[in-house]
This record gives C-alpha cells, sequence and structure tokens, in this order.
C-alpha cells in the first residue's frame, strides 16, 4: 500500500485526492471476507442460495442465519459482519413494519432497499463511525420479481442475477454465462447453486447450503432434506 | 502531490494557504469518476441525455438511474457518487413538496437548485463530514426553460448547455461548438448526443443512453426505443 | 506487529484495508486473558462450568461470578474483563425484566442474546468507546435447552456446546471429540468438566471449580460439595 | 511558507505567536481569487460595479451574480467563494425582513452589516469550522449614502469607495487617486468603471459588467445596453 | 517502557494488542502512590486500619480522610488520589441515601460496592474521561460482617482480610500468612496493624495510625488514644 | 522559539510545564498588534484617547471604532483584534442593560468589567475556541471616576492611567512619570495625549486622534475640531 | 523534561504510567509564579496575609484583590492565576449563599472548601478543560477557627497554619518553626508576616502588604495604616 493511501483512508469524512472513499473500499473488503450468497430473478420469484459453511460440528445448523424474513413476503440475504448485518436486516424490518401500519399494505422491494441505502449512506458521510461492513440482497414479488443489492456505499442495484460475499465475482461472471430470462424457479435454483459451486473447492452436503424462494405466496425456507435433494438435482452431489 | 496539499485537504474546515478547499476539488474528481451526463436548453425545454453505462449484462437496464423525476415538472441529472446523489434528489423532492404544499404551487428550479446548493455549501464548511460527491443538473420550464448546474462547492450556475461527470470538459468544449440559441428539442437531443459521442470510444447501442426531456406538460422519458431511434437520428448508430 | 496494523488498531470507527476491526479482536484477547467456562446443551437443560481460581486464599470463594442468574430461568457465564461482563449482565437482566413486564412472560434465549448483541454492536462501530472485553454463553430451557455464545464483535451464535475465556480452542477440541447428542445433563457435566480439565495444568479441588444447570425447572446452582461430588463423577479428583 | 506557520493554520481557535489567525488570512485568499468589485458612495446613492466574467459562452449572463439586492433599499456586492457570499447574502435578508417585522421599517446598512459580522466572527473563534470565503460590500441610503466592507475576519468598516476580489489593492489604489467627494452617481460610476479597468487587461463588452446604484428610490439594476453604455460614457469602449 | 505499548496507552477507549487497558493499570500505580489501608472481617465486624502520614506537623491531623463514614453503619476506606476518592466516596453515601429512602431501609454493602463500581467502569469505557485514580475498601455488617474491594477497573472482590494502596501487595502476604478465620475485632485489629507495620519503614505513634470498626451497632472511631493503645496492644510501640 | 514552546501552544486548555497559558499569550500579541488607548482617572471623569490611524483617505473617519458608548454613562475603548472587541462591547452593553432593567440603575464599572472578564475566562479554559484577541479599557463615574482594564486572560485591574495597545508599555511608562493625582479633565487630556505622543513617529492631525471624556453627565465625544485643538492645547501641533 | 513526560501532559484525561497527572502539576506551577498568601489558625480567628506587589505605580492598591469576602464570616485568600480565582471565589460564594438560602444559616468552611474542591476536581479528570491554575485558603469561625487549603487537584486540607503561591515552601518551612498552638490573632498576624518576610528580598511598606483577620465577629479587613503599623509591630520595618 501507498503511504498516500494511508493519509485518506482514517475514515468516511474525507475523500482521497482522486476522489475515493477508502473506508468504504475497505468494508468492501470485510464483505469479501464473508460466505457468498446468490440471488436470481426467476419468472416464479426469487431465488436466494447462500452457503452456510459449519466452522465447527457444534455450531448448531441456524445459528449465523444468511437469510432473513423481513416482513412474511420480502426476504434478505448478507454477506460479511455478521453483527453489522443483523442490524440493517432489524433497520428494514422496522422500515417495513413502519411502511405498513402507515398504509395498510407491505412496501415493495426498491423502497426498503433504499430506506436501508439511506442509512448506510450516512455512515459513509460523517464522521465518528465506521461504514457497514456487510452487504445485502433484497428480494421480493411485488407483483414482478425483484431483485436488489445493497453495497457498504449504500449504492442499490436491480440485478437479474448477482452474488455477494467471498469469490462474488467468480459466482457472477458463472451466472452471466449461465442465466437467461425467462427462468422457472427451479431452473434459477439450479443456476444458482451450480454458480456457487464453481467459486467452491469442498464437496457439498446437505447441511452445507441454504436456500429461500420468495415467490408471491410468500418466502419457501427449504429444510436441510430439500437442500440435499436440490444439489442431487443440481448435479453436484 | 506536494506536502503542502497533504496539510491542508483532511477536512472541510480549513482553507489552504491559497484559499482553496482541497476536499471540495477532491469531491469533483468523484464527479469525474462518473459516468457524463448532458443537459441542453431548448425552445421547447430541457433536453437530458445520460450515457448509461451498464457494467454487467445481469444488472437491470434501470437500476441506477441518472435521470430523475423531482415533481413530474422538474427533473434533474446526475453524476458522481450514486448514493450521495440519491440523497440530494430525495432532498431537492422533499423541497419542492413542502414548497408546493406550503404555497399551492410547484417551486421554479432556480429555488430549487439553491435549496440543494445550501445543503451542500454546509458539508464544506463544518467539520466532521465530508462534500457530497456528486453533481446535478437541474432542468424545467417555469415557464421558460431552464437549466442549473449544481456543484459539490454549493455553487449554482445557469447554461445554456453542458455536461457534468467524467469527460465532461470535452463534451463542453463540443457544445460550445455546436450550441446555437434558439434549437427546437429534438436539435437540441441531436446537439447533446453528438456532444457526448465525441467524448467516447465505444459503439452505441439502444440500451446505453438515457434521454429525458423536459417541456411545459412534464417530464417525457425515452423508452429504449426511442434511446436507439434518437441515435439514429443523429447519425451515431 | 506491523507498522501497517498500528494504522488501523487505535479505534473502533475505522476499517483495516483488509476488511478487519482491530479492536475487536483485541476485546478478543482480553476474553482469552480470562479463566473459561464451559457450557453443554443436554436433553435436560444447559450446563455451565465455570474454572472458579481463586488467586489469594484471603479472597471470599464467591467474590467473582463467573456465572449469573438473569431472571431465574435464564443463566450467563462470562469471561474476560470483570466489570465489563457486570454491565452486561445488568443490560440482560434489566431487558429480561421489562420484556417480562411488557409480555407478561419471560423471554427466550436467542431474544436476549441479540438484544445484548445489539448494544454491543454499537461499541463496535462509532468512535469514543471500546468494545466490550468480556464474551457471554447464555442459557434457558425455552422449551427447548438452548446455548448461545456472544463475541465482542456482537456475533451470537448457537452452540451444542462450546467455551470462552482462556484456553477456550483446546477445550473446544476436546468437546468436539467427546460431545453427543442426546446426553442427559449428569453426562454433560462429566463432558464439561473432562474438557475444562485437558486444557488446565493444575490439580482439582472443591472450591476451584462453579457449576450451573438451567433446566425447566430453574437454574440449579451446585455449592462446594456438590461441584466437588462434580470432580470426583468425573474421575478428576 | 515557514514550518512554524503551518502549526498555527489548521482551524480557527489558535493564534500563532505573533496572534495572527491564519485561517481568517486564507480565507482572504480566498476572497482574491474572485473577481473585483467596486463600490462608490455618490451624493445620490451608492454606485456597485462588478466585473462578471463568464467562462464559458454556454454560461448564462446573470447565471453568477456578484450584486445582491437585500430588502428593495439594500444592496451587496460579493467576491469570493460563491456559495459562501450566498449564505451571507441570505443571512443579512433574514435579518432585513426580522427587524422590518419587528420595527416597522427597514434597518440601516450599518446594523445590516454589524450582524453578518458578528456571524462571521464565530467562525473566526470556534473551531469545527472554517471562516467564510467571501467579502461583502453592502450600500443603502438611510438617509445619506453608505458604504460598508464586511471582510472574513468579522471586521466592517465605511469607505468612500473601495474594491474586494482580485486586485482590489491597485484598484483602491486608483480610486484614491480619482475619487472626489461630491461625485454624483454617474461621476461614480464613471471613477468606478476606470478603476476596475486598471486592474484589468482584456477588453470590454456590454456582457462583462454589472452594475446597480442603490438610491432613495431602491435598487437600479443596469441591464446589458445600459452596462455598454457606461462603458462608452467612460470611455473605455 | 516499550514504544508499542506508548501506542495505546493514551486513552480509555482502546485495548492494546494483548487486551490490556493501560490507563486502567496507570490509574493503579496512582493508587499505589497512597499510603495503606487494611482491611479485615472478624466475627464481630469490619476493621479499617489506615497508615495516616502527616507529612507536616502543621498539618492538622484529620486533614485527609482516609476512613470514611457513609451512612452510620457502612464505612469506607480510600487509597490513591484524594480528590478522586472523595467524589467516589460522595457517590456512594448518596446511593444509599436514595436507596434508603427509596426502600426504607440500608442497602448491603455489596449493592452499594458495585453501585459505586459500575460509575468507576463508564470511566474505563469511553473517551473523554480518565479513570479514578483511586481503589475503595467498603465495610459494613448486613447481617453478617462483609468486606469488599473496588478497584480501578470497577472490579469489586470480596476478601475476608486485604490492603489498598502503596506496600499493598506486601501487606497481603503478610495477611495471608496470619489471618485465620473466626478472629475477633481485637484479634482482626492486632493483625491488620502487624501487616500494616511489616510493610513500614519508621516507628509508630499514636498520631500515625486510624482505626475504625465496623460492627452491627455501627461505626467506631477510635481516637488517638485508642489509637495508641492499639498499637501498644499490638507490641509495635 | 523553543520546540518546547509549541507542545503547549495549540489550545487553551492545557498548561505549559511551567504554568503558562501560551495561547492567551499570543491572544495579547493581537492585542499589541493594534493602534493604543489611553485612559485617564481625574477628578471630573475618565479621559480617553484613542489613536485613530486611517490606512486609506478613503476609509471614513468613523469607521473602526475605537471609543464605545455602553449606556451612556460607562464607555470602553478597545485595542487589538476589531470584530472580537465589538463582541465583547456588545456583551458589556447587554449586560448593562439587563442589570438596568433588573435593578432599576445603572451598574457600575467594576461588575461590568467583571461580567465581561468572566465571559473572557471562559475562553481561555476550555478548548475549542480561542480567547479574545483584545483588551478593553472601561470607564465611568459611579460615583467617583473610575478606569478599569481587561485583558485576554479575563484579568481586570483598575489604574489611575494606562494604555492597551501597541506601544503600550512605552505609553505607560511616560504616563508613569508624567501622571499626577488631583488632575482636571483638560489636565488628564494633556497628559494621555502626550503620553501618546511619546510612542508615535508621524505627525498629528485632528482627523487622527479620537477623544472622550466620561463625567457625572455622560459621555462627551469630541469631533474632529475639538480633537485638533486638544492637540494643540497640548502643543503637539 | 524527558520525551516521556511530554506523552502524558497535553490533557487531564490521562495518567502517566507512574500514575501522576501532569497537568495538575502543570497547574501548581501556575499558583507558584503567584504571590504568596499566608494564613494562621489563632484562638480568636483566622489571619491572612498576603504580598500585595504594585508593578506599577499607576495600578490602583485594591485592583487584584487577593483577599476576598465570601459571606461576610467565611473569607478566602488566592494565589496564582487571577481570573481562575475570581471563579472559583465566585462559586464559593455562589454555594454559600444557595446554602444560607437553603437552610437559614451559613455553611461551615469545610463544606465550602468541598464544593469548590469537588468544581476543581472535575477539571481534572474531563478531557476539553484545563485545571485551574489558582489555590484558595480558606477561614472562617463556625465555631472553632479553620483554616483549609485547596489546590489544583481538589484535594483539601486543614492546616494550623500554612502558605500558598510563590515561596511557599520557604514560608512553610519558616511557620513550621515558629507557629505555636494557642497564639492569640495578633501573635499570629506577627508570625504570618515574618515568615512572609523571610521568602522575600525587598523591603516591606505599608502599601504592599493586605491583612485581613476573620474572627467570630466577621471579616476585619486591615487598612493600609493598620497594615504598615502591623509591620512595625513585627519589626520588619
Amino acid at each position: 500500500m501507498q503511504s498516500n493511501q494511508q493519509a485518506y483512508d482514517r475514515g468516511t469524512s474525507i475523500f482521497s485526492p482522486d476522489g475515493r472513499l477508502y473506508q468504504v473500499e475497505y468494508a468492501r473488503e470485510a464483505v469479501a471476507r464473508g460466505s457468498p450468497v446468490v440471488g436470481v430473478e426467476t419468472t416464479d420469484g426469487v431465488v436466494f442460495v447462500a452457503d452456510s459453511r459449519t466452522p465447527s460440528p457444534l455450531l448448531a445448523n441456524d445459528s449465523v442465519e444468511k437469510l432473513h424474513d423481513l416482513d412474511g413476503r420480502l426476504a434478505a440475504a448478507s454477506a460479511g459482519h455478521v453483527a453489522d448485518a443483523r442490524r440493517l436486516v432489524d433497520y428494514a424490518r422496522r422500515y417495513a413494519q413502519e411502511e405498513r401500519l402507515r398504509y395498510g399494505e407491505a412496501p415493495g422491494v426498491e423502497p426498503v432497499a433504499t430506506a436501508v441505502a439511506d442509512h448506510v449512506q450516512e455512515t459513509t458521510q460523517s464522521g465518528g463511525t465506521r461504514p457497514f461492513g456487510t452487504a445485502l440482497l433484497l428480494g421480493g414479488v411485488d407483483p414482478e420479481p425483484r431483485l436488489y443489492e445493497l453495497d457498504p456505499s449504500g449504492l442499490t442495484r436491480r440485478w437479474r442475477a448477482t452474488a455477494i460475499g467471498g469469490d462474488s465475482e467468480a459466482i457472477r461472471a458463472t451466472l452471466e454465462a449461465s442465466y437467461e430470462t425467462g427462468l422457472e424457479a427451479t431452473e434459477g435454483l439450479t443456476v444458482a447453486l451450480r454458480a456457487l459451486d464453481d467459486g467452491r473447492e469442498a464437496e457439498w452436503d446437505g447441511a452445507s447450503v441454504d436456500v429461500a424462494v420468495v415467490d408471491s405466496s410468500g418466502i419457501d425456507r427449504f429444510d436441510s432434506q430439500r437442500c440435499a435433494q436440490a444439489l442431487v438435482d443440481a448435479e453436484l452431489t
């Protein structure tokens, strides 16, 4: 690293001379340290697949959730700093609940993503706090399936299919090659699992993947048996 | 960079010995890192053209909007840090809405530009926050077409035609050569597209340009087909 | 230590270039300086065993508690900075009490763990404060036995069996080898004591271990006689 | 620059060993970077002349105003940081409006200058903010014509004739040689234009000068035709 | 001292890489600079003995109190920074008074010790303040005699007998050798005085020791005659 | 300057090792950069004489006032940073007005001096602000003539005759030689003018001295004609 | 000075590694820069003697008071930073007045000393402010004569006789040799004056000493004639 970089990377309240925010870039590194999550828009709904590595057999399987139910119709997937992700997911839940109370109906994916992103943006402009070291994927059907990514800069983008966390660039490259519009949910699940597999060295087993599909009837969270079957269907085990 | 510069560029609360604000200048670099937007005043209204590069085919086309509808009659175009731009556009929307509620009619372009600019100026004088890394173009017809630029120092200027974001100096040089008073909107669109094209190396296709025309009847946002046709009309494809 | 690390470890409000939070890692060192505590989920309840070293014979035996009664049905075990642990235990007690007042029933283990973890996370994101130098194990039966760990980053994880404090890695390795699902409380106690013993050089006596079992009828805190007997039953004395 | 100076110039909350406030002096440099404005007291009223350079032919003529109407009877001219000037002019307008509401009549030039100056002084004493990088001339007839200067230290001074902004020292030297008491407004305008011309290399044209005369009937802002005629009358074109 | 230590000892809001809080350790040095105080639990009550050195014959004997009456039934002894000790003793008095008003009876020794300790802990976690440079011994009969120590980290521990202040390690070593359970108050006084004497070079006289015994009837503060007699009884003069 | 001094002169919240407050001493330098003011107690009242240098013939004579009417019966003279002086004079005026409203009569010289001095002292103890770079002389008849000096440390002293600002030490030396008790106001004026003249190189003229005499009937401000005559009477022109 | 000391002396919120507070020690140096004050307890009351040096014959004799009347029955003497002393004396006066209003009688010497000392202690623990650079002696008869010292650390001590300010160590050494219990006020005055004389090089005259005696009937402030006589009685002139 150049000493020049060190002069501008100690906080979020300064730009570097070339207009970069180093602390935001470092927060992206915190995201890259997390295990990956894949999201895919399909004709039926949004498919989320998480690589749920358990570092110890003593750790309960659902111990560190990476897939989150926001309000029964909206789901989020997170990568990076776990406690930061929990705070953002809580923020999204409270926002969705307040909007539902105010307007009598659930907010769409994009308004929720933007509300959380504005909260994240504030940590990138004022001093005295670090950015959130986490990225989110948000998905729902309102009424068409929508998948949004939220990154530590407060940027939101809508994707057909993408990944956050470790190896996300490699996974996205696989997705670019394999994704086609018009996929059904089961096809999208296979595309997601295979992309996740490409960026992975170890073998799969039922315990090490989490799957959720958000469609117009709600969030369908797979149990370990269905997760294992999905891996079989994707010809990965 | 000289060590002297480094002594004065760590925050907005100090001047350099020659009276410069380095953090504001670095924020301008953040703007220059964004893709360009062109605005042109015509006899009918204000034309906005954005270079909407999509870094991945998986990214939804309207994912990162650069053209924004403020209140149905005022439009904004942004360049630079995306999350910062969203905050300023939100600020402008709220201001326009509050003024409309208070006075029964929509505010003009200049009052909106000034209100946002005052908000931006505050981040350039007090410590503890960085400037906004974004520039805006604002346009509307009240009753004559007006195009304003807002830069990270909080400066607002009215232009006949200008550009913000990457290559904006080259684009503006082309505009100075090609702009004439009395252009109609369709002519202004061609002038804007050709100026954008001059600062560009890749070929155009329908997906990679966004167009909006603000006239006395509101904001006319082009779909991809009309965008492609505009490029054809400008003899760029 | 590299000088590079020193550039990023003076506070919680900055990430290192590789996305780490050094102050949180140093807080984990503060935990590792404490004496260890073991927790084991069994079919009957959660077993906690603490290594209660007394550095002086003049020190009263129950002087520095490592096992804490939160509300009669939830227990916590702590390792690390003693005064910090007391603050977190107080925080958990107040939260449990308030929830009970609000909803008429005691909260479960996971909500309490999450509430404390959110409080801990705040100290890892804002400047002006250090993280808590303490880790907690929380256990209860609601209605199944549950054991949660809370670390200085604000991460909570559910374990079948784990340890915090000094030698916790070695103890956990022993637990991974000896833990089986379906253990009864007395078996779990033996597993916990033997794991604690493996990471220990001195001989045991009745005064130097604390035991508590949380089951559906409440918290059963062992007196020194029963502690001594447990060590005998585990064939450690 | 000496390293000694650098030790005392990072904020407004410290004096240098010789009792200077470097940040205030740097703010004066920000003023000197702006284009000049001249003010002249005459028997009829106060004449303001601004050098309104437009760096681009695409920039609208009245884009960056340097002459400001405060309340119909008081005018201000600014030099230096444009956004800062807008804030101070707004401050003066609000003050004048509040005084008029409170006392039923408009405040005089001196009370307005002092109110703005007190606001400016605060930025030169407390930390956490930089001084305003702008100077103002304020003029009105209450009942005699009065011209006040406000500088970034918060100092106000009454002048017969003076200039702020770039080349202001040279312009003032010309004014000292040419100013006489008892000038009428048209004579004062010629004196002001010629002084401005002396510190200038380029030729004049109608678009590049702004003129306003404040007399007992209000503020008379010249259009470009009258500005051009004034330059002709002053034998400058 | 190593330069590494200097990197982490400028405030309470950071841990050192090995999880230490240097400012708390330095506060312990402030305690060690004070004259020692000894506390001993006996069957009748808690005995406090302070080494009341008077640096000048002009100084009034009771000038700097080291033994404090908290509420008639609880006593405290302090070592270290005198003004800090006075603040903590005041804090304890107010807490005891408020609890008595709220519940109609005096709080026990342990709740008072914990309340003060929580106040102390806050100074060890947040920036902007230093820790208290003082340690306290608190004693009372509620209904059994109890002796608590409070150190600058906010740690409280119950002791049978201990010392704080200068030479406290040596004094505690003597206490470990001489203390036996079941001592009566007069025996405890002798044990305390002899331990204090072991860490001392000068000869004793009546003016240079303070004694207080807290039993179920209140606080018995010895006058100088009884102090002198206690030294005689302990065969020290 | 020694590097040691630089270690302690960056703010008002620290003492140097020899118990000095460098920022206060630097503020005294700011006073010494101002033009001098002389005050003399006489049997009739207090005489103030200011050296009112006008750096430009275009500057209005009364532009930068150095003699201030506080409430019709109390006067102040200032030296040093002009905007700071205006703030302190405003503070004194408000205090005098509030006291008059509260008690029905004007406060004496000493209470006003003390109130302003307490305000000044606060800037010398807390961080985040610099001291006031100004000194004041305050004078009035309540019922005997009184002259007080207020310096940037917040010290107030009563003088028979003294000076503040540039050359004040030389002027005071002259006053010590020429001042006698029992002077009438006209004699005191001559003493003051001659002392001011001794520390001065240029010739006098009517425009360059300001005179005010505060006696039991109020403040008598001299016009330029009387000022010129006073210089003649003092045999200075 | 060692570089090690410089690492810990820039504020009150950190301890040095050996548990010292350097800023408090530097504040004691500020006290030592002041002229000395002596206090002596006698059978009748407390005697205060101040060395009232006047650096200029133009300075009014009572200009800088070192002896202060707190409420007619309590007196204070100060040494060190004059404006700081005025703030502490004001604080003591307000406290005494409030206590008198609340309880119908004046507070004793010790409660007043403690209240001021607590205020002083706060400046030695929190950042953002420096300690008070002043020491006080407080005296009164309630009902026996009492003399307390308050130093910049917030320590209060009761003395039979002591001194603060310059040469106070030498003066105290003289007092230790000459002070006897049972002195009457006139004898105490002589002891005080001779001790002050021992640490002094110049000759005495009536103008250069201030004397006050606080007894059960109030505060007896000596005029210059009685001060001169006291010096004669003490055989010093």
